[in-house]
């Protein structure tokens, strides 16, 4: 059990536990290349199933993946302004092929909005050729100082859609058609309950007009933006000249959107389900539902652990069968780390009352089950779990978020208090900022489902908007 | 028809044909990033559908995905000899993050052997943590100064599998194992009748001790190489220092493979399998197997469409439906560009006689069947399509291999006829050379299962060995 035993508790130091938990549950490794991570198979068999979900909502939806080049020259780079200003502080510079140097530096794409809209200026001619509703699967660079595995990064691996609209309204209605495909797969497989809202003005991407995130709140309370979708407009297709013949006949600027989730999401998948004993995966995106412990080497044993395997493997749950000749509480111990939704033991005792023992991983809850009846009780037994585990997070969040009414409040809270904290504010950046430097909080999103009544928590003006203010790390 | 008449004539100028069939197809695009290309929707789908067989393949045999990063320091890079010998010349080299300029400049890999070694090192440590059986799906970068959309290109999507274990024999097996793998795949799916043998010490992987390839011909004759499978030994093991416990309680170094095929394996089910009218994909990689065209815009034609697509979809055969207000005989040709195995034709005649047209796309035969009978119809004729396209090639390919027995001979045909040409060989360097410089013809691979009787093809000296030649793009 020295596994176990060398996860940190989470309540003693929580980026010592984080880093723990990663580890030993396989899912990331370091490397020596600074600043980039290993994504180890257990890691990486969780970013294949939140692909291949999300990637049938996107076709759903009508997308289309594409690939486009990962350099970008510096002068494409530049078109757009807001832009380039956000960035070029944070990409990696190309300089040399081989061993000659290049006529132009390229940058390593730290996003793709430039290249896209290269190719759609080329591409869009008609209101026949909209709405364009692009996506892509790559690896993004961010010359990153610090790192954190998932969280932060100098290589993501993400998805971004791009699309181009003929109309306003259809560019904004996919802005938040994207986002409540993030929300409700965040909720419904990641057991994530995120807030979700639009970024203020400070805080948007560099070109947007506006950008909506989805922010979830770690067990720490600290708040990770958990993936975002944005509505550009017409800025940067002015820039790069696209334009369309609509069906009256006269040219006209399309509307543009982006969107994209990243493999930050396992990092929250962590953060806000597990504990001190390691991962807890909720069952709609582990990679293995189940692992199966036989206790002892015994015949009939090795016949039920094999009669138990054939009949997952027919009902379609994934499993695995741990024979390794370690205790069994060592196998308890890892597959806890693992955080496998479900274990069966299978052990001599259980068998004589034709038996088998079911351990839930979110509760640690036991229960014993005639074994005939498994693959009728585990589907349930997942719901349960995902269920239990969605709620127990949004508990959690919610007993953590606070209402301040005045600065006094405000700083009482953030002094002592970890979570978010949601304030009247008058709409003036100046404000944003003052939070930003006395707590190291930053707003996170608007609040637009609430009434706003009251002044402003830090200038006492009077309120126009309300806000979610948390930390990150 | 415009589009059609833009083919070039596959006969007339191959290259002109091939880029106009990548473009008109909606295959690729040409982007402003030098050297680099878009894989539009189409292409990628078609990469996507080998991904998802091959990744499945990869499973089957107990591989395991996993993401290495995309940069490796220069001294990483400089560990083994003749693997940075073999990609210096050809990578791109990172030297800026942000403004700071790196105390060591990275290169964005051309291949992953080296990050994969630095890695076992320190996860291998005991014979139960043999057999490693790591891939990843990845862009690698070569800094090539002429390209070809798919063929040859400076980013290259691909897999690349990289394996370790305690003897030689099960590395051999592996490497083996992985050729057989991507042959049947080629076989089966990609209709294209590979040869597959070992690469001469000359045109081996940089570090391996032997590499084995598949090589396509294409319909001009020439070679493409079509995937790679090496043998390493234990030479990177031993450069990175790789080693691990063994049962006999002696340190041991591992033996190691690796494997990968690309995008260029579009670039050949075009070369293969095209025509002057455009793409021809065989059904069992085509994206979209069924392009319905309706005739006319009569009522009962658009029922019959809205029919047919509906057990087409019950079916789960894959189809598009072409509602554009442009003639029949534009749709035909656009469906022929496209390649898409079948075409539908729902006209006025027909459905008079409960009859529609059903027009296949390899050899453009036409037939008429009773409607009720499509979802039987048209399985039995994807497999007849698929068996006539790999046939077909086969034929093609035989009939422009030769076998040249003496210099006078090879002469005769190098210089004269298109295609491979099989040969006797001392197994001297030298010889291989002659033919590269005298007629630009590299050595494919080995032939192992035809006797070797006479002399040298070059040096007229015993033979050793025998060869297939062939020119490359």
């Amino acid at each position: 059990m020295s596994e176990v035993k060398d996860i940190t508790s989470r309540d003693v130091d929580f980026a010592k536990w984080y880093t723990d938990v990663v580890k030993k549950a396989g899912l990331v490794d370091y490397s020596s290349v600074k600043g980039s991570m290993i994504i180890c198979p257990y890691g990486y068999a969780i970013w294949e199933n939140m692909q291949k979900i999300l990637d049938a909502k996107f076709k759903e939806t009508n997308h289309e993946n594409v690939q486009m080049p990962m350099f970008i020259p510096e002068s494409l780079l530049n078109i757009e302004k807001e832009h380039v200003e956000g960035f070029a502080p944070e990409v990696a510079w190309v300089t040399y092929g081989g061993s000659e140097k290049l006529d132009e530096r390229l940058c390593v794409r730290p996003t793709s909005e430039v290249l896209f809209c290269d190719y759609y200026k080329k591409i869009i001619k008609s209101y026949r050729d909209l709405p364009k509703l692009y996506n892509q699967w790559c690896t993004i660079v961010r010359w990153e100082k610090t790192t954190r595995p998932f969280v932060r990064s100098r290589e993501i691996l993400w998805q971004e859609g791009h699309t181009m609209h003929a109309t306003e309204s259809e560019a904004l209605n996919e802005t938040l058609q994207m986002l409540h495909i993030y929300e409700d797969f965040q909720r419904n497989y990641l057991a994530i309950p995120v807030i979700v809202g639009k970024k203020t003005e400070k805080e948007k991407f560099a070109g947007a007009i506006a950008s909506y995130s989805l922010e979830a709140m770690m067990y720490d309370g600290v708040a990770l933006q958990n993936g975002t979708s944005h509505y550009f407009g017409q800025g940067f297709a002015k820039s790069f000249g696209i334009q369309f013949l609509d069906k009256d006949n006269t040219l006209k600027t399309p509307y543009q959107t982006s969107w994209g989730v990243t493999t930050r999401m396992i990092g929250s998948l962590i953060m806000v389900h597990g504990d001190d004993r390691g991962l807890v995966l909720p069952p709609n995106i582990a990679p293995i539902k189940v692992i199966i412990i036989p206790i002892g080497t015994d015949e009939q044993i090795e016949l039920e652990t094999k009669k138990i395997s054939d009949e997952l493997k027919k009902s379609n749950i994934s499993y695995v069968v741990d024979n390794s000749n370690k205790t069994p509480g060592y196998k308890f111990a890892q597959a806890e780390v693992k955080g496998y939704p479900v274990r069966i033991e299978i052990g001599k005792r259980d068998l004589e009352n034709k038996e088998i023992t079911i351990v839930r991983r979110d509760t640690l809850e036991k229960v014993k089950i005639n074994s005939a009846e498994i693959t009728t009780y585990l589907p349930s037994l997942f719901n349960d779990i995902q269920k239990n585990m969605y709620n127990k997070a949004l508990a959690r969040r919610d007993s953590m978020i606070y209402e301040a009414k005045n600065y006094e409040e405000f700083k009482e809270i953030a002094t002592n208090k970890p979570g978010f904290i949601k304030a009247n504010w008058c709409g003036d950046v100046a404000c944003e900022n003052k939070i930003k430097e006395e707590f190291n909080m930053k707003s996170r999103c608007l609040i637009d489902d609430e009434e706003i009544n009251g002044n402003c928590v830090v200038c006492n003006n009077k309120a126009t908007k309300r806000l979610y203010f948390g930390k990150q790390y």
